[in-house]
């Protein structure tokens, strides 16, 4: 058997990275379990998160979890052999609505350690966003999720063994 | 004499992947015509149109085609031996404008099979854009843009023999 | 003694640039100096600047210049091994907001050509900016400055010896 692997994945908006992350997931053996990090507060949120669903099928179970990225590894590792975590742009927009932005640095760092701690336990794959590419936004918000952004991915990044950039579908191998 | 090839070429805004398409174009043998999907609806357009063409000097065809990208390749096939369809984000950008919004997503399947079928029948390079790679936009016309622009990339490369992601003038090899 | 070399860095904001370009800096012999292009007009600037400052430490001397790139390189080439310049896209933002649009273009040429003179002379590390791969912005000055800023990373890119786009702290080889 091999070496349980951290994957990050990241790349634009429907650039295929999620099909990319769930297809590589599925080629391992094991339980399975997709972390949903977005919630359904609106129609267009309900459905993507639905749309993305049913192209999973019956053989994944889903867990919820917009904010606690942490605890929800710590529960799910023992009991799965495979997690998708989809995706980290998301959580980070929660994680910046829920908790002061003084907080939101830590809360990468503790994340990104924890993935560490993990790494050989679990497969786990981690879809992120590029939004970084754009013209600089106009507003001070956007411009400190960017750099968030930034700082996440980079972090996560660091502590994975594969890397992919997914462009129009197709994987760019980081590292 | 090679087989014909169908080659995808992506990267953002004035990264250069037109020019890599011509001159990959120019690099191939036979008659050529290169299909422009931007309509010169104001100055701005009209004089990117025209630099473009003083670019592609006098040995090109150039017909123009805002809307059916099908019936123009349908068209072009016999005639030319290379054609360079520049590019698939303006032409959505014209259908977005032109058709309703549940069209869309079938327009674009279709051209995608398309030029599955005539894979084999005539070099054809598709010159497209990134957009997705910035921060979130406010308005849901421009993310459902985003959201169309992604699927149309992921699926025309994937009809591809050959893909590129052009940066800063040079070409990262997709497939 | 290897020969000195130019080198082209682009990636998304909060990418990872700056940290490879230094890192790559400190592996190279010699005495270093860091320009640094950005103007400390407000808080959220100053910030970056002085978080940038205390990572590259004490054995690096600093040079601030918003304008003048090419008398920059002239007047620090002799005196030292190593030169970065953070970042283009900064520079290129004075640059727009100092002359008149007619004179960026030419601005941009005499960089390059000053670049491509200089090389072989001393290491030169050039860290810029992918801003046009988000959705084409609104206003017209943005989508101007995307256009400069595209051919800029062309121009300087083609000088250089080796180019690299950066993402999520990962490089990605151009050339």
């Amino acid at each position: 058997m091999l070496n349980p692997t951290t994957i990050f994945v990241t790349g634009g908006s429907r650039s295929g990275k999620s099909t990319f992350a769930r297809r590589r997931a599925e080629s391992l053996e094991g339980r399975k379990v997709f972390v949903a990090t977005a919630m359904p507060i609106d129609d267009e949120m309900r459905a993507r998160i639905l749309a993305h669903k049913r192209e999973r099928g019956g053989q994944w179970d889903t867990v919820e979890e917009p904010l606690d990225l942490v605890g929800v590894i710590e529960r799910l590792k023992d009991r799965y052999e495979v997690i998708v975590i989809d995706c980290l742009t998301i959580w980070l927009t929660n994680v910046v609505l829920a908790w002061e932005d003084r907080l939101v640095e830590g809360g990468i760092v503790r994340l990104a350690e924890r993935l560490r701690q993990v790494r050989g336990d679990v497969d786990i794959l981690i879809v992120s966003n590029e939004v970084g590419m754009g013209i600089v936004p106009d507003g001070a918000l956007s411009r400190r999720f960017r750099d968030h952004a930034g700082l996440l991915n980079q972090m996560v990044a660091e502590v994975c063994d594969e890397a992919y950039l997914i462009v129009s579908g197709m994987p760019l191998r980081l590292k």
